[in-house]
């Protein structure tokens, strides 16, 4: 099966909003082999919206539609869809009842009414969080409209909870596909580190990177559910055997996922002390659902005088060697752990930038140390030799304090001047 | 001057990486008055990207590709640039003199060299960056048709620094456009305070939402920039009157920067005191350049025993009406702020969820309170009725906390129980 994405709004054509739904949607059907040919932007305008829908029907099996669905004038993605696959508007009465109990007792008004409208025939997706339902639609030629809300919150679980089970229904053979999670390796090492495994067709390898991390994905087709994951597992274990010890999990979320699963599994506990990131690990930390069973306290001392009076840095090292030093980020590790009793301490200190650097520490160095019963362990992020910005500094730094955690709880080497 | 984006790229389509770019473009061409009708994404593959450009340059007078100017073999969009526009590829000797910097004494390999090669008389903009430049080429009907590189740390220096100061050179008239940004109010009741000025063409007045904040842009068309400027600002005041407090600024970047601002200039200090939102709202404030001036210390106190220690809440007051109460907040903020020394406090604590909650206390109660030696205050964030995701609920509460203080800065009502 081949699919177009065509996402709808004015919005997402002047750059007001990014278009994550694109992605989201193109992951899930990546998920289920259908294969992705094309993904395109139309404004809130119905004649633009209708050539990308007739066109798109042309070359493809599957559209899917995002945005577009809700109350307001703009929005014409129903009228539009209805109108191109030629299947009438018509009052679903389910999904009318579920607009009425979402305004409670509060008015609803006329507009409100209009997203029960949906085309004659076709399969209703509710909206479990917001208003607008989406669906899908079949054309006379058996070819697939699906049209979906906008908002990723109202998107994702619809995507998830409906969609696939829906499309999966209609796929022949099956598809398995696995993400290798990695940190500490680039895109160039990663791909000749994986040299021979990304030529092959099935099951196909690639790499994907962001500005801190790199993914491969594995994919594989076969007759059945059975046959494709036998044809997956090899090559996973292939991958994982070829990246080494900086692979940090397999569809894995991320890696505060694994740190959070890591301690919980042991009954451990974490607390954290950053200046340059400045909250950002702890609410990584604190995103995982659950997180509350191992993360008990964290400090973000930004002021030289918080890293005394919270963490117990003496302002004598502070003075000779300066806040950002390797020194003072094995104090903080130290003093954390210590005086919330917990069994690992984080410090970071650091230069994030864009001001504050000199010619001995430059923008973007930063210290890292983790500490446990055991010793402390650091590690240095050096200056890229380009300007990079804050929020990249900061990224990458909760990054490598997460990935010496999970070394360290995996039982690696955590890399760098154990003391 | 019309215009539509192509992004390049496999990851792209199959959404494992977020298009970004197209918004960064599209954001930037919206400033230069040039209209963009279309975005669209293709795949690593010569036959799609060469259709995409020459159906594209049918109906534009500009294209702006992004991505594909790496040195792999999967960067195909400087030679299908190229082929469609008639001009050769040559090798640019400023550009491979800048390669060869970059590499410095590390080699480099024959791929890397290939991102030299660009269009006969094209306009080179230099990659400060990253590797591959950038290039504006003109084909012999006169259209344009622009490559930039795919990272976003490479494409939007370049984008800012040469590109829009290239385009504004050939554009005619001029444009002014302002982003009025607000918190505390819904797309539905902004659209209706809006009524009538939303219908206008110039300068037209368009609403946008993310989940917690909606925006307002006015964008004014005008013979030069003085009367495109004089077109704007009535429109802007007429906006702002009519949203009233709930506009925290006008082309600012976000909350947080208000705060960071305000604070600045009183010379004043904040800590903050975070239970569900984890060290988002520091990680939020410290993200803004400077923040150090006026944000000394934060606690992320997940714990009880933490809430006690670091900020001094009493453990009969947490047995008798638990963590997530008013009381408790109230506790946290003029705790960590009397512990600091600061002129303000933020205390906050609720159910994130998705666990945790019971109904006495549901997934989404939140309770935020402002402190300063004037007094308390308390907000509290009700349910939606909806399960909201745990992200959600953790944005929304760490906005309301700064908006809390943001009104306060600006002697406004922070509205809600004042101790």
């Amino acid at each position: 099966m081949q699919a177009e994405i065509i996402a709808v709004g004015t919005e997402l054509l002047l750059g007001h909003t990014i278009n994550s739904d694109a992605a989201h949607v193109a992951r899930a059907l990546a998920e289920l082999g259908i294969d992705v040919f094309g993904s395109c932007v139309v404004g809130d305008n119905a004649g633009r919206l209708e050539k990308a829908l007739r066109d798109g029907l042309r070359e493809n099996d599957l559209l899917v539609t995002t945005g577009g669905l809700g109350p307001t004038d703009d929005d014409l993605t129903r009228e539009t869809v209805a109108r191109v696959t030629g299947a009438p508007l018509e009052e679903h009465a389910e999904s009318l009842a579920r607009l009425r109990e979402y305004f409670g007792s509060r008015p609803m008004g006329v507009n409100q009414r209009k997203q029960a409208l949906l085309p004659r025939g076709c399969t209703v997706f509710a909206n479990t969080v917001g208003t607008a339902p989406g669906c899908a639609v079949e054309t006379p030629e058996g070819k697939l409209v699906i049209m979906l809300p906008g908002p990723p919150s109202e998107l994702l679980p619809m995507l998830h909870d409906s969609v696939m089970p829906f499309l999966a229904q209609r796929q022949e053979g099956a598809i398995r596909s696995h993400m290798v999670r990695t940190f500490g390796i680039g895109e160039g090492d990663g791909a000749l580190l994986l040299d021979g495994l990304t030529a092959q067709a099935n099951p196909t390898v690639a790499t994907y990177a962001t500005d801190t991390e790199m993914f491969v994905r594995v994919t594989a087709k076969g007759g059945n559910a059975h046959e494709a994951a036998e044809l997956a597992a090899p090559v996973v274990e292939e991958v994982r055997r070829r990246l080494g010890e900086c692979v940090y999990g397999v569809d894995v979320p991320h890696l505060q996922a694994v740190v959070v699963d890591e301690l919980t599994r042991r009954g451990q506990t974490l607390a954290t002390a950053e200046s340059c990131t400045g909250g950002l690990l702890a609410s990584l930390i604190t995103d995982v659902p659950g997180a509350s069973a191992v993360f008990h306290a964290g400090v973000v001392t930004y002021a030289n005088e918080a890293k005394t009076r919270l963490l117990g840095v003496p302002p004598e090292l502070l003075a000779r060697v300066g806040a950002v030093s390797p020194e003072v980020a094995r104090h903080m590790a130290e003093g954390v752990r210590q005086r919330h009793g917990s069994d690992w301490g984080i410090g970071i200190t650091g230069i994030a930038g864009p001001g504050g650097g000199t010619a001995e520490k430059p923008v973007g160095l930063v210290y890292i140390a983790l500490s446990s019963a055991d010793g402390t362990w650091l590690r240095v992020m050096r200056p890229t030799g380009r300007v990079m910005p804050r929020a990249w500094t900061r990224r990458r730094a909760a990054g490598h304090a997460l990935d010496m955690l999970r070394r360290a709880l995996q039982g690696l080497s955590v890399t760098a001047l154990r003391r």
